[in-house]
């Protein structure tokens, strides 16, 4: 269950958007702000990149032009979310600064033209990062419309300059003390690697071919070290100067990887996150486990700061969104914690690399079709806004996310057609097929209120994750882990223990041997557990093989094929008053039903609805009582079958039985 | 309709070869003359890679090797083209200034060991260029066989080198006046790129991320203007020291689009190209675009100064000619206008890089089967020079090519499935296919003569344009136009008008939106006007979907799915005393070529000729009087129905009714 | 045939592991130490990689730890082979002298992080290999337990950095004598590339474009010619110091063709080789054409160096070996040749690079399956040793492969589909196929004792290369050349003269065409001698195809299509007392098993048995008595009819008639 952590959020629900008015004529300003009204909208984001506008040269700061965009957008009723402008340094600073351009991790400095192109552990533009956050919090700390920052926008790309070779060797000391131990727990005595001097110790280079696991695993860490600290420099500002407005960042969903993801929410308010339906083709599993893992980073609700309203697209234009898709994405967003809802952008930009990355409003600036989902929107919203106010999710079932594990699996695959992110969402969509709530959490968090925990691919263990593992079996709790779960110790070494390593305990197994599989390979797998086996007899697995000796778990399944035909891919063991599952292999789509049709039933935890593949069903918990969200994310009308009586919020009817969603639409319903 | 331009050209045909002598010892070189004579051949290109026999030390000329191959050649009959020689520096040279070497769009220098390395904008380049040529033209200027030059060799490439950012800005100075224009214009107030001073200014390298199309587009603009101004540099020695000489470049085709060829072709005597059939792999249509594109740049015949002549390649070997193939390719450049064909090249080399790009003759000299080949055609050209020289080309179609518009969707193509080039070609084929004769040329062009204008995606526009096109459709004129065309201005920024911009009164539309279609997504189509919906009733389309609002134009077709079924994709309108055709989406075959017959029909354009596929049907015109060349591309016989009665001037023998081609064969039809 | 070279080989066979004691605590190695002679091994390989554990600082050098390991696994009976050390140098003296990194074909000088990054002639880092070489030379030279030396690990990768750059020119000042030698040999004047200094002479990198053929040539001859220098350079030292030790280096077996083998392993004692079956797919006739290329370096027996014992793997995991696999392909090697067994590795490391490199062991040190197979190995070993120990391979066909051939061909692969290696492996397979032996050997060498000899594009040929096959077939032997055969000189030009250049004599024909299909083209053969196209009468052929007109030649095959059907695609000529088989094209399977079953017979070759396709035969004769291997490499039970009676080592039964081989297993047959 995910729990609301106090913050600087209010009750309100905002509705808004993200605008940039310096692009575009002053005279223009009113209409926008008007046109904004009329959607319904009560918060604006603003000035994110809009540093050389503010600061047109070095130290000459010029606010009088947003002062007055702040004030025509607050008499139609708007709040103000300012960026700290640090994403993208203007071409003066920047040419004074050569230094300050980031390095890619081929070696090659980059050049001016884009943005964010600056390194993060750059003391001089640690400077300029200082002064310009300071003169924005002393101008705006007291200002009547604005609410809230977004530290610079969406972190991410790793720097592989000298600086930062240098900071990372001072990270490494604090970290590790002694070179003695640093080589220890690396193993630099493979090929010659030991360090003498700290100086000595290099970047995971391209160029340096394929590195040492224990290195980059460290200098992945370390990058994400320095952005929490580059974060926590402008927050240190902002807290001092604006104490009283909250403080996000826009991060990107599940699938962006390269940042430790629990480390930079942890200072913040709430987290934000930038939400592109189309670039993830519209999927509703893809949509929601987004969403999902976005609220897990604090178990709390979230804002989403960038949500899709156009075509995206840079070089090339993406495809349009549909009819009703607007909607239905944002009544998906708030049904897994959104308490924010900001569309980007509000007018497409004449110029620019994101010239084709469409906002509400075309080119032209005239309101079509987009504009008008959006005031429905807008209306639907006020309405039905103080029903859903303080709404939270609630969820039985927890997965645990890593980015250590992210970050291991990034340097060494295992096999090239293993991706943690595939493989986690494999769990993910057999349970939200089910229409069964999900939190996305740490495995370091406390699982105590989870009656099903689902760990894939585990890797890197240590003392402290898998005592909280065993507590929560210990306790009741039933668990999964699958292969590659227990292999590494923190330093990226393998563990010098049969597999699964501290994990052995809990699941009641030895891993003896582990067949990797090429190409197309597969092997069969045949379930002997009669519950599962009635719901699939036999099924194939893939990608990886785990050939199990049970140690006093029992075998759920087991390979049908090769020389390890007979032999367990999937176990269960007893612990405590709980139980591991262990899935030694990736199996197909029936495979991941049946096998969470089980663990649901033996878990205790009940779907919230059955429904056709195209309808999602989830639900908020408001003042103890139930809001179930019925999302038909197909084209063509479904049909639901309520057993029970309810009343739809959105068209304050009732509703029961047989009841029809049309294409693309929602039902927000309430027990009668 | 293409006129002749004056030029240093005179009546003669010119059937040759370009020759290295330089890579043979001299007794061999009076041989090579006498089978050239022998097989035809009036003139020789040379030089164009000899620098270092010219000048093998720096200020050491030796002129004496060259002076004697050309006698041998004169001797025998031959006129010279000569080469500038800047296209191959020496090493002394490149050795000597490192700083000469262009850097690649990565950022990355090129070191010796090819040929064209060098910086265009570089002014120590440049010293050696103007005193290279001036030697070369004080000394080749009153020399009786020689009777014209060859810029440099194959222009393109561009430099991001410092001196050319240097230059870059220069040139961006000159164009803009101000930074406040140039930050106007290109709208850097996007990500804080707004410039202060003019050094601050980037090159769209890779290195820094997508960059500003405004920046972008006026790069490749100074780049192709770099070359322009590299030429005249050249032209201006040769023009005071050769009066009486031509001068030409050669140029590459139709599917080259790294420069402006319009403006590159502008100061020329004519236009010459290097026509490479196995490298279209022998496609008569993807053969014929070029010709006529080359045609086009100075409304005027043109040379082509490298025609294959065997297998080319330089790592690979290529597919050799076909026994014919040759044949048929001369006489399909000359129906297209060329007015010398020199063939590339006489030896294949025995060393360097282009080993295995093969000439007529073999590595070791032996005249096998396509000497016999060229000997063949020597004999007929010698038997019917007199009846086509002076013919000309002569269409009734135009279509319309912008350079500007392929530097823009080279830096945004739109779609990853849209193609500049290709889209041009399936309107191109269509005509190709009814064999009718088309021009290429500039948007700018007169186009009075024209009863049939084709302007696909015509991106970039300006008053200049649009006031060409509205004139040319005022007076009656047929104008096609499709979609993304008036999208931007000429900073490549989004217009700030409803789509198509600046031809929304021309197309009597509006397009209020558009969907571009990913992966292999398409939508159906509907003809709706009977003479249409009779040829083809329903098809499918593709890659982009403009969806138009009719603002007094007529329905033509309509998309058939989605959610904008029933909606316009292809629309007319009346304008003046012509009309405008609006063509919002990418069809198939059947679609153009429905199409294409409608649109030839409105126009009262007669195709030449109905045939197979095969058949391609040419004309040209000579004292009023029609040239009618049938060329056939396949290897089998082909059947064509002659409805008058004919003279074939290669065999002088009357034809009518039912004539048979045989495989790769030609026939020159005059009516008699 | 392959004659037994003098060597410091003893006829001990040896049996043993690659072994890191510097991985594991010391109480762990008398642990390994017992296991290794449980499993019956009787040598080790140590501390190729260990530099920085012998000089941890500078100058500073410590034994104890080897000395301690040496003695430990000496009282278990191990002889131990120690690398020296230069594989892997130590951060302390890259960090120090930066410039010995290696510079990459695009430039870039690569950094820290893996192995081998070193410039191979940089002057420092000879200094420091000197040193190192000494101090292990001078400890060891008398060590009772050391039997030999590995030089350095896997040489390769080509360096092209300046210092290369200024050896390279005094390797060339030195091979050519004179730059006007070297501008004439190299076709300089192609493209102005005219050299007046040495020192302007660049490196072919990647930034200079395709470069001129002969100096890529040359270039790669001197990267081979460094590596022999850089070997000898250490050679030297041990020769000195280690007189009674044996000296080799570990090779890569038949696909890697960047360096000179042939020169490399002249000045060895033996070669060794890395043998990993799981990198070739456990192909058997891969595996074995490595074997054979091999021994045919020295013409003698080798060692496997490092033979798979698990799943390889650097970033992922490879498939683990199936039961009986290390088994069967330990028999393969000894069949083919080996005369030392060396498992890599002993134990899989918990960290660096190579952490999914799986040895015996697993990580956590426990024997399980693998080490049982092993052992087993060994046990069979112990038992055989005496019968085989001395044996020799012997072949009647000898396939002839050149390392210039090899370069030149990654030059110009002249067509995209032709790859030298595949080619040749067409013809090994088919001869492999049918258990026939091979020797692959130098063109150089002498063939006397050959009855048939394949040579497959024998691309640049020499008067010493075509005397050595004049003088084969003259006297009676069957010589087969292929397309592409004498088309280059020494310096990479193509011959002046007709093709097959100056083996025409021998061949009697003259190709006056070729054609290089592309992509899928092919053209049909048939064969028109009697007892060939009775087994094949149609097939088809692929990629390239000469057009040959035979100058006294017989007819073997001719084209079935296109322009030249009918014409001769493979002859047959009569010279001397012997014949030459000219092959034109490529063709599938089916011609090369008929072609070579014809060969066979005409050359009075005999298989060795004929088997299903999963049944490899190889023999070995010891004291004029066969060995006869037979060795199923499929997974189920094999049938083979023996028409003598045999007696099995492995079982010591008597076998005759219909005998079943296990999956994966193996016999050793003796006549009774």
């Amino acid at each position: 269950m995910i729990r609301h952590s106090s913050s600087k959020k209010d009750s309100m629900f905002y509705f808004g958007v993200d605008y940039y008015p310096e692009h575009w004529p002053e005279e223009r300003w009113p209409d926008d702000a008007r046109l904004m009204a009329e959607a319904g909208f009560n918060v604006v984001r603003l000035a994110e990149f809009a540093w050389s506008k503010v600061e047109p040269r070095e130290g000459g700061y010029e606010f009088s032009w947003l002062d007055k965009a702040i004030d025509i957008l607050g008499q139609q009723g708007m709040k103000i979310v300012l960026g700290t402008l640090t994403a993208s340094p203007p071409p003066w600073l920047m040419s004074a600064h050569p230094d300050t351009f980031r390095v890619r991790a081929d070696g090659v400095r980059v050049t001016f033209g884009n943005r964010r192109e600056y390194c993060l552990n750059n003391p001089v533009y640690h400077d300029y990062t200082r002064r310009i956050v300071t003169q924005m919090a002393k101008h705006y700390g007291d200002h009547p419309t604005v609410i809230g920052w977004q530290i610079d926008n969406e972190f991410g790309d790793r720097c592989y300059c000298p600086v930062c070779a240098r900071a990372f060797q001072n990270w490494l000391h604090r970290r590790y003390g002694s070179l003695d131990t640093l080589n220890q727990k690396w193993g630099t005595v493979f090929w010659s690697h030991t360090y003498t001097d700290w100086s000595e110790i290099p970047l995971p280079l391209t160029t340096g071919g394929s590195p040492n696991p224990g290195l980059a695993l460290d200098f992945f860490r370390f990058s994400a070290d320095s952005y929490v600290a580059y974060q926590q420099m402008q927050m240190d500002i902002l807290r001092e100067k604006c104490p009283k407005h909250f403080i996000t960042h826009n991060f990107m969903g599940f699938m962006y990887d390269g940042l430790n993801y629990h480390a930079l929410a942890e200072p913040l308010d709430f987290v934000s996150w930038d939400n592109y339906p189309l670039m993830m083709n519209a999927d509703a599993a893809r949509m929601a486990i987004a969403h999902d893992t976005m609220r897990g980073l604090k178990r709390s609700g979230f804002w989403v700061m960038e949500e899709q309203s156009g075509p995206h697209g840079w070089e090339n234009v993406g495809p349009t969104p549909r009819p009703g898709e607007l909607r239905l994405w944002v009544y998906q967003a708030i049904s897994h914690g959104a308490e924010g809802i900001v569309f980007f952008r509000w007018r497409t930009s004449r110029f620019g690399t994101e010239q084709y990355w469409h906002g509400i409003l075309d080119h032209d600036g005239i309101p079509r079709r987009r504009y008008q989902e959006v005031k429905r929107i807008g209306e639907e919203l006020k309405r039905i806004r103080n029903m859903i106010a303080g709404s939270r999710c609630r969820a039985e079932v927890a997965m645990l996310l890593s980015y250590d594990d992210r970050f291991a699996f990034q340097i060494q695959s295992n096999n090239s057609r293993f991706s943690y992110s595939d493989h986690f969402q494999l769990y993910y969509e057999a349970l939200h097929r089910l229409n069964v709530p999900v939190d996305i959490v740490s495995p370091r968090g406390d699982l105590s209120d989870y009656k099903l925990v689902i760990a894939p691919t585990l890797h890197i263990t240590s003392e402290e994750i898998v005592s909280n593992l065993q507590r929560y079996v210990e306790q009741g709790g039933v668990l999964v882990i699958t292969f590659r779960s227990g292999v590494k110790d923190e330093a990226n070494a393998v563990v010098n223990l049969p597999l699964p390593g501290l994990l052995a305990d809990l699941s009641g197994i030895e891993v003896v041997e582990y067949d990797s599989l090429l190409a197309d390979g597969r092997n069969g797998l045949e379930f002997v557990i009669p519950r599962l086996s009635t719901m699939v007899r036999k099924t194939s697995c893939e990608v990886w093989c785990d050939i199990i000796e049970p140690k006093g778990a029992e075998v759920v399944a087991r390979y049908t094929e090769d020389y390890y035909a007979g032999r367990a891919a999937v176990t269960q063991n007893n612990y405590g008053l709980g139980e591991t599952i262990y899935v030694g292999t990736i199996g197909d789509v029936a495979f991941y039903h049946a096998l969470m049709r089980w663990l649901l039933e033996k878990a205790g935890v009940e779907p919230l609805l059955a429904t056709s593949r195209a309808v999602e069903v989830t639900a908020k918990e408001r003042d103890g009582r139930a809001l179930l969200f019925l999302l038909n994310h197909a084209s063509q009308d479904e049909e639901v079958e309520l057993e029970k009586r309810y009343r739809d919020l959105l068209t304050d009817k009732a509703v029961e039985g047989e009841t029809t969603i049309p294409g693309k639409g929602v039902l927000i319903l309430t027990q009668e």
